[in-house]
């Protein structure tokens, strides 16, 4: 299988922990191709129609793409600005929405592609109010696009608990949550890409 | 009670059906203020901060504020442009979230805000990528916003099933879905503005 892993190294959002892993997994038994901001195979800046549509054309055809990356501003509710949200839904909201606008014309017949969200949907914490809007919003947009995508496509988004890559940076974040196993958050993205499933929310919460 | 009610007369998206029913029942033993695009007590555009600060400066003080508005472009999935999102993104979504940060500022102690999305959050249909999207942003927003907003403020959200009033005209959109009755509808805002409940997404599907 031929996978095209959307900050697969890291460099889009987040601390890279899942990324890595992912990535790690994958690559023992399949081409996997790193999408990343600066580094990776191919660069990519996911809140750009005209570079998603450029990283595609670069890497096609492939067999499953995976994004863990995407971008939205915390910060308490009373700081965070109108412009602020527009970070969050530019960036992990539709950046998202984008590579599944554009990605289905490059997949091979059968392919998958595979979003990535997180509790905070579900379950918000403090100062999240931009970052749990933007998950939220891309369970219900993959639920609807999955009744739409071409037939044999597949579409799932993984929603995950605090991982425990990044358990010590945002465990003040996050009072009494339990950390996901990193075991557990590689096999999220496996259930996806290597099931049968459409339009679920593959929720791996502790 | 002090009521405002956005789109309480029908006239700021969807057809009207739910706010004319919703006023009617408030403004029973209430005193109601409606805020429509270009009727009503007061004029809002709810896409645009400045405007929705003006109705505030307006109607201030008021004891519980009601968003039955908001707009999303429904089309097919492969339809949908970039841009179509936005029309979503920058009314029905930030719409709401702007009156809330905003809306916070000019209610009374205990005041309460109730916005309104939909079934389509959790069981989309065809043609609704983009309005489902904004409505499970919503539902996460608020359960995130309801741990930040002043104490004794409440923050919930509305999420009804088709509504009795509406089955004619979308019935074909939503095969085999069960019509809301009316007296369901009213009583869902009612228990959001006179319960107790903060953080909720109540949702009444049939």
């Amino acid at each position: 299988m031929k996978l095209l892993i959307i900050g697969g190294n890291g460099t889009i959002g987040g601390n890279g922990t899942i990324g890595n892993k992912v990535t790690s997994h994958f690559a023992k038994n399949n081409e996997v191709l790193v999408a990343g901001r600066t580094a990776g195979d191919v660069q990519v800046d996911i809140t750009d129609s005209n570079s998603i549509k450029a990283m595609f054309e670069k890497t096609v055809p492939v067999d499953a793409v995976v994004c863990i990356a995407g971008e939205a501003k915390w910060a308490p509710f009373n700081d965070l600005t109108e412009d602020d949200y527009y970070i969050g839904l530019k960036s992990k909201l539709m950046g998202q929405v984008n590579l599944v606008r554009i990605g289905q014309h490059y997949l091979n017949p059968n392919g998958s592609i595979t979003l990535s969200t997180g509790i905070l949907a579900d379950d918000p914490v403090v100062k999240t109010t931009s970052a749990a809007m933007v998950n939220g919003g891309i369970h219900s947009f993959v639920q609807a696009a999955a009744l739409e995508i071409p037939s044999g496509m597949r579409l799932n988004v993984v929603s995950l608990g605090m991982v425990e890559d990044a358990y010590e940076n945002y465990k003040d974040y996050f009072p009494g949550h339990n950390p996901v196993p990193m075991k557990k958050v590689v096999n999220a993205y496996v259930r996806s890409v290597e099931g049968k499933t459409n339009g679920s929310i593959i929720r791996y919460y502790e």
